[in-house]
């Protein structure tokens, strides 16, 4: 099974990495561009059918790896 | 309107960043993970009623600073 997992920072924390590409989006002329955030996106294949189970174990990877719930939202999507 | 971009590597590209983020997770235990590979996400607000416009500007703005279309491929989804 696929699964894409996002990882955004929290709204409430400051994203230095997004003001740089607002910066430099106006800088190209983008003016109509206002409020840009970065995040990643992880994409793996996990060899279990079942998804439930699928999703509990990525929930525990999140947890303890792939993201910082201090600072960070995450959102498990599962494909096929 | 909002727009998310995902921004991820070719195919064909080596990924250590999603190597090392797959080395990790077997460290934890969690062996049932293969081939993990690590992209961005870019989420902004775009002063463009027109949909058709804004995917327009986007695609401007991925081809000409958010992605590098040599290593890395694009997709533009557009919300409301």
């Amino acid at each position: 099974m696929k699964a894409k997992i996002h990882v955004t920072l929290r709204k409430s924390i400051l994203d230095p990495q997004g003001n740089a590409i607002m910066g430099a989006l106006s800088g190209l002329g983008f003016d109509s561009v206002s409020g840009v955030r970065q995040g990643k996106v992880i994409e793996l294949e996990i060899a279990e059918a079942d998804e439930a189970k699928a999703r509990e174990q990525i929930e525990e990877m999140c947890k303890k790896l792939l993201a910082n719930p201090v600072m960070e939202n995450y959102e498990i999507e599962l494909v096929s």
